[in-house]
């Protein structure tokens, strides 16, 4: 006899995939080095009767989250979760055991687990007698999981080059002016990007120049919630030259002196997602070394005809050669815009 | 006994106005120095039963189509045109006097008529007793007659710059390679752009280096139906180097020696609407002398790091003095974008 409940609709599936999603999406940053993962209850009568995400690391799975959440009516429940559940005994038992203790007949996963230790937990679940399916990312969503995935995959953190610049491509004027090339509210977004990474990463001249806090603020200058890792890339001491650094000086940072030794210790130390902010010279760095995974593009609706160009160093002398990334979401921020790149894959 | 007909729904005026704007939109680049205006008639029973655009020089304009589009369902009809008709006997008769024999009851316009020798249109239409009213544009819907009406204020051309760059703003190389920095989706957009100008502007080193032909084509290379002007500037010859502006030379083009003597010629020749496409010498002069009312930006996904800048000269050196615009309309063309800007008036 077939115990298992009635299909839920695919639309009751979608919904409640696009809230585990939206879930995963509000704990980027604090989860590291464990994925952002979201995952939803759905009872045996449709509806949504427990949310979780991922807690920072020690803390529950997001499954357990979500169990927990459903209080009692997890017995025949549908599971909806953004990752394969775990299969594996960290920190934490294995969300696999949980969602068996807890009755769970039916599971729908986003992603497959690329984790070895990790994987294996559709096969476990499914020798549990749980119908285990895969499902596609719905259209529009925004996927708290790509930079995870990619850097389980790279086995360095995933960058993201991010600067602000006029439409001709430059982040600051001749005379060395770049405060504000973007209004308010691409600032106020920025703080709020900030928020949800692991760390945010600048060069000594920047550090040096700039005095910048790179911490993660609100509109009135608060501190936001979460704040990532503060990181200055480069050999120069931020100390020699006096109140040059203050803001990092007086928060604490970490240095590295090159981009290599820096994704080596950032990501045996948990980091995942990463911000690179400049300057030119590091971005060209992080180019060079074909690092950078997307590029977040704030373009100001300004000409200055002159000024410091993005890249310090040129990355092809030929237009054949010029590197090409695929674009993603395009976002209005007042009169600037956010435009998402992504690095198209090599194709050898 | 107000023997005007019951007042369409707004619903139906919203309807006939955006059928109007776009009859307009499809006729840019054939009517100047007439506007590319678009009329539509709504019958007494609310139905759209005419619609007309304004024809080449010499030729109707958009009233006169749509009334004789009508046919004679036009008896106490209201008449919804994009330009406030014209009170003039030029080439043609003028349009209230049209509407009036006509039988129209009613006209809905958008524009009010900037040409003083034209304007008085609405109150001549009131004075026969037909009720008027001016609309606001519908969201969303381009506005074809915008050029015109700036170009008629300013008494020369209305100039948009275009230009293809990376992401870094770089329109070229520095090996000077610069095709095709953009896809087909985007090179196809630029053609069927320039069919709607006047008429297109290159400088002599352009003209010279890109051997351009600066047609209006479609993908197959076959020429598309209108043809804007082919207009270089600046003071060396194409001649003079033989082969290396042939195709120019072959089809034919105007020079000016300089930018004044070409906006001054080309509004006394009937262009209203031009398109500067490069290259960042040229660019240049039009920014510094202050005649760039929209920028066109066909941004690819693609870095450089090096490579020829979008404009050949500096606009300022500090942020604060960068000339600023307003964002227009953002369009995907395959992994391209067009972004289209709007000069923010002057703050004096």
């Amino acid at each position: 006899m077939d115990t298992r409940p009635e299909k839920a609709p695919s639309a009751i599936i979608d919904e409640a995939l696009r809230k585990a999603m939206s879930a995963g999406w509000e704990v980027r940053g604090t989860t590291s080095p464990n994925p952002p993962v979201g995952a939803v209850i759905v009872s045996t009568s449709g509806e949504i009767v427990g949310t979780g995400a991922t807690q920072p690391v020690g803390g529950a799975h997001a499954e357990v989250q979500a169990l927990a959440d459903a209080a009692g009516n997890t017995e025949g429940a549908t599971a909806v979760v953004t990752l394969e559940p775990c299969n594996h005994t960290g920190r934490t038992g294995p969300c696999t055991s949980a969602l068996i203790e807890a009755g769970i007949k039916e599971v729908f996963y986003l992603h497959s687990d690329p984790n070895p230790d990790a994987a294996g937990g559709a096969e476990e679940l499914r020798e549990a007698g749980i119908s285990v399916s895969q499902l596609h990312t719905p259209q529009g969503e925004p996927d708290a999981l790509l930079p995870w995935l990619k850097s389980v995959q790279l086995g360095r953190p995933h960058v993201t080059l991010k600067f602000a610049q006029t439409i001709d491509g430059f982040t600051a004027a001749s005379d060395g002016t770049s405060q504000w090339i973007t209004g308010d509210i691409a600032r106020n977004h920025v703080h709020e990007d900030r928020e949800h990474r692991d760390a945010i990463i600048v060069g000594t001249g920047t550090a040096l120049t700039d005095n910048p806090s790179l911490t993660a603020r609100n509109s009135d200058g608060t501190q936001r919630e979460n704040q990532p890792r503060r990181v200055v890339i480069g050999r120069r001491s931020l100390a020699d030259v006096g109140e040059n650094a203050s803001n990092l000086n007086s928060l604490g940072f970490e240095q590295y002196a090159n981009i290599d030794v820096a994704m080596e210790e950032l990501f045996a130390s948990g980091a995942r997602d990463v911000l690179v902010e400049g300057g030119s010279g590091l971005a060209s760095g992080f180019m060079n070394a074909g690092l950078v995974d997307w590029v977040q593009v704030y373009q100001a609706p300004i000409l200055l005809g002159e000024g410091i160009s993005v890249l310090a160093h040129p990355l092809a002398n030929t237009l054949k050669d010029a590197v090409r990334f695929s674009r993603g979401q395009v976002i209005a921020l007042g009169d600037d815009l956010l435009i998402n790149y992504v690095k198209t894959p090599d194709s050898s």
